[in-house]
């Protein structure tokens, strides 16, 4: 019931009308194993499951696949493991960096790539330049203890940040370079936030299996006098994180 | 590149080291053939497809599978069409009703089901009771026009919300409720949003292939006086929805 995990859904495996599917009554005991064994516990092989559970090895894999893109399991050398709880991140300019630290854990940020290249119509209004000028595109996997974590690529228009190649240390902060050498403070962003498949290429950049469900958010900020700054694209793993707020009164409900 | 689609990934397909995997040929041009067909284009066959690209059946149904799951495609009746865009949810307490309607569709929701329950110990402190103490659990579908896109699951204290099974219409805004017929005005709210994969029962209940990724929102509130209010489990189709944020300055990002 609602008692043992905040949050897990009720009757979750019950059907109203119909039978609970069979790796889906397998995934449940699965998923009381791990609460026995606890966080870092080695799970069972596959065919010891299936002889616990008189099961097909192929019904055991279902049930696994979902608890790992789920984020109960991790794959640890040639074993998989219980998981830990997913990170928390608060929704807020206050963002990547602070978030993993406040979670004790280390935050780093690895460089794919910096490009310069002609901004492309549609990036134009978001950067506050005009189609064709030079923009930057940085592109970073984001690291919490040496785990790849996510992938965030950044816009940004080389004529607010022109030595960004030569400058900027592409495993510290960006923003904290932003207001330490070019004075520049944040002042506001609009973020959407949704669920997307990893593509085969971001899969390999992170190191997650291809079509993991991802939380992406897009980002688009400007400074604290409203001029366009950046645009962002941040990919976080989903069985990895979660992102928190907190809602003030004022507005009503509906 | 970034110009076509607004916040499409950089060289999407392209693994550094490695190559394209088959499906994801195939799943790119397929995804370039809807932006030809516009919203509500029907797409030819999984056959005519294969033959056009010259791929397995088998190929071309992964990458109509991952258009699915993302939302860029859906069922309707026998065939497939371009969907539209995904609905744009704000995150604030002023919730689903007004988001869906500022986005001219019509918000509804169907009641699934409404029991009185002990309190469990894990939800005490929430609902801001004693552990055993009566507890109302609502299950309620979201409905957008009719579709179903979500399902939403309240427990609030029998003791603050005395004649829910008698006073409350199901369909309309169980806040309004609160708001006109017993003075609770909403103060604050903590939110945490994480994709997770739909439950067979939750699948059947929104209509949706089971294991589609979906947003879940868990919500605790408490009213203007700071007294613990509900706690709410809501959950989206991913492939429909999107939630959006204003985040002002202040915070410093790390």
């Amino acid at each position: 019931m609602a008692g043992q995990r905040p949050g897990a859904p009720i009757r979750a495996g019950i059907p109203e009308h119909g039978r609970i599917p069979k790796y889906y009554a397998v995934k449940t005991r699965v998923a009381a194993l791990l609460d026995e064994l606890g966080e870092g516990g080695l799970l069972p092989t596959e065919r010891e499951l299936a002889a616990r559970f008189e099961v097909s090895r192929e019904t055991v894999r279902q049930a696994l696949r979902e608890l790992l893109l789920e984020g109960r399991l991790r794959r640890m050398g040639r074993g998989t493991v219980v998981a830990g709880p997913k990170l928390e991140q608060p929704l807020s300019l206050a963002s990547y960096t602070e978030g993993v630290r406040r979670q004790g854990r280390r935050p780093g940020r690895a460089l794919i790539g910096l490009d310069r290249l002609s901004c492309p119509a549609g990036l134009a209004p978001d950067l506050g330049v005009a189609p064709g000028e030079p923009v930057w595109h940085m592109e970073r996997v984001l690291l919490a203890d040496d785990e790849r974590v996510g992938l965030e690529s950044t816009y940004v228009a080389v004529a607010r940040v022109p030595s960004l190649d030569a400058g900027f240390a592409p495993d510290s902060s960006f923003y904290g370079y932003l207001r330490e050498c070019l004075g520049i403070s944040f002042g506001d962003a609009d973020e959407r936030l949704e669920t997307v498949l990893a593509t085969p290429r971001e899969a390999l950049l992170i190191g997650t299996p291809p079509a993991l469900p991802m939380l992406l958010i897009h980002r688009v900020s400007r400074d604290t006098e409203g001029r366009p700054l950046e645009r962002v694209r941040s990919l976080y793993r989903g069985d990895r994180f979660s992102f928190t707020t907190h809602l003030r009164g004022g507005d009503q409900p509906g």
